[in-house]
């Protein structure tokens, strides 16, 4: 029995279901999923993984790539459907293999209540340390389950105004002068950009984007600087180029040089790799000024929703920000972009085979859809 | 023009209903509020003065009444009512008429739609500071009403399992030996009873409960003592009797002496006085080993469940509380007893004219109701 052959025999016996297909470029075939053993009145859980391509290289300060694993999801009960996603950029330790690893080891069908979220989270979380873009995968498909089961948008249930979801910004990676303007056009929907430093040239990178807009810009160096002195000179200087602020500027381990600049700094310091859960936050409220939350980071919506109120009560700046991945992921996240002061909701937009419709960026502004549950729409059934 | 009639005006121009009706002890007469204008596509604000005899005088260290004024409330929209309520006990500062002029000053029918919960609770919150009784009483009516609206409990849309709801414990008001012994007696279907201490014959009453019943007892000080080397003898002493924990022991300004207390005490500490709101849990984080959230002292269960996720990602101990009120209040708190360590959701059973149909406890444990919204029957309709 090879390795895939395995991993579908284990979900049978336990309850998962393997959803076949590949990690081709195609179509996800989620028609495929509907194999799955339906059980009245039992949660099923159904899986698949897929590939994003991306429709530019993405380069970071420490790594590039042209494609981006996730699995989907879905969580049936007595006939109604809900989609969620895992994404696993390779520098997060998660990949194809360790969700389907992991999703296979659920055993949802044990359930008959898919409102009892937090019971079902709190035994997901159980299952093994770690694997919280696997987690987020089960807990977006259940909230887009409850959402559709009361036939309301997820928002509206938390008592959330889609109109008052903040700005959202688009990425543009590292790259060079002649592509970066390329992507600065693609942009155009966006009214803030958000550029990818912490490399030899970002004084050159700010300067070729400034040659071009003079849009809001905000700057995450991704851990790529590791001198307070030269990052302050930095953050001057980019407060000066109109930057809005400055996410993970340094790596996380370094947090009495993080507190040191964020002390002195014209700009917010938002913590990104150093924040993953609520716990986080606490650690790090007097290094930081904001924390940039991610569902695949955190482990889905319910555990968001807790980050964001523990931010707000230490007085922290919230943004919401996502992996690349497709609108099932990027839409989840949206639902609580009311709660925030900056999106950062563009990773569906930088995949070439999105398949999902999702929320809508309108005048530079994230627009909730208005269908149940986390509101998106599988485009191929 | 008096008082009475320039609040009903003033209520008239501005969009709030007044219901008329008087504070007698009498049934609430619910159905004179249907004077109130419908409109439709709009939130109709009613309220209405109520009186609670308590079937005992009601001691602490610091009062005693045998009343409590309530205001009830109800919100409506689309004909679906929800139902709320706010308390006042003396000592913290609100009353019939402070509460009925905040209320009157609010203008609901301004808004469309019942789910922007946060958006009109946000409105609320900035009409005056304070207040946080009325304000209690417009979010769990609007909470009530989105449940009806989804027709799903609200403990539901959080995503809480109704049996996770810990043991509930039943208050015995500082007394007589003779009516501490009645009061037990009453307290038969409750398998924890909390007994009010803070005054010179502390260790006589916890002695007088000890001699008829070996149920485990913890003790609410309301800020009684002012001394923490005696505080932390009685902390001693009440471990010995078999006390699970210690309710604001000393006035909460004598934050450094409860520190010094909570460090050294065999028993967790918990404040009650002391915590009002999620900022409150971070200022006394070292102060406190838990916290008492009352609906009436946060402004609702929208901050209450804020303030149960702050205090989480500290690591304290959390506990639900209630005023003597209605089933109606301490039912909206109870949607959240399955997130917290101890309940003390007694108010209604205190009281002998509740009007209101709500949670239950069986064999010592909050029983939610299975009805939409929060779940209570109004009785009189």
């Amino acid at each position: 029995m090879n390795k895939r052959e395995f991993i579908k025999y284990s979900s049978y016996l336990i309850g998962g279901t393997y959803m076949g297909g590949n990690t081709a470029l195609t179509i996800p075939s989620f028609a495929e999923m509907t194999g799955g053993k339906k059980q009245k009145g039992k949660l099923v859980l159904r899986y698949k993984p897929y590939t994003l391509q991306l429709k530019h290289t993405f380069t970071l300060a420490t790594s590039s790539r042209t494609t981006t694993p996730v699995v989907l999801t879905e969580i049936e009960y007595d006939g109604i459907r809900g989609f969620g996603e895992a994404s696993m950029p390779p520098y997060l330790g998660e990949s194809h293999e360790s969700v389907m690893k992991f999703l296979s080891l659920l055993n949802l069908s044990q359930f008959s209540d898919p409102f009892l979220l937090v019971d079902i989270l709190d035994y997901v979380d159980k299952v093994m340390p770690g694997n919280y873009a696997a987690k987020a995968s089960v807990d977006i498909a259940l909230h887009d389950l409850i959402g559709k089961l009361v036939k309301e948008p997820f928002y509206r249930l938390f008592g959330l105004n889609p109109d008052k979801a903040p700005l959202t910004s688009f990425t543009i990676g590292l790259d060079s002068p002649e592509v970066i303007k390329q992507k600065v056009a693609e942009a155009e929907p966006y009214k803030i950009l958000k550029v990818k430093l912490g490399r030899d040239n970002d004084r050159e990178m700010v300067e070729v984007i400034r040659s071009i807009t003079d849009k809001p810009l905000c700057v995450d160096v991704n851990q790529g600087w590791k001198d307070r002195g030269m990052a302050l000179e930095m953050a001057v200087w980019l407060k000066e180029k109109g930057i809005m602020f400055l996410e993970q500027p340094m790596p996380k381990e370094m947090k009495d040089d993080i507190a040191w600049l964020t002390e002195r700094s014209p700009l917010p310091v938002i913590g990104d790799e150093a924040i993953q859960n609520a716990k986080d936050i606490m650690d790090n409220k007097d290094v930081y000024s904001g924390i940039n939350i991610k569902l695949m980071k955190c482990g889905g919506i319910n555990a968001a929703m807790k980050m964001i109120n523990v931010a707000r009560a230490l007085g922290m700046k919230v943004m919401i920000g996502c992996m690349t991945e497709t609108s099932c992921a990027v839409t989840a996240a949206a639902q609580l972009a009311p709660l925030v002061d900056w999106c950062d909701l563009d990773g569906n937009l930088l995949i070439a085979n999105d398949p999902f419709d999702g929320l809508k960026i309108v005048v530079g502004r994230v627009t909730l859809p208005e269908r149940p549950g986390i509101g998106v729409k599988y485009m191929y059934y």
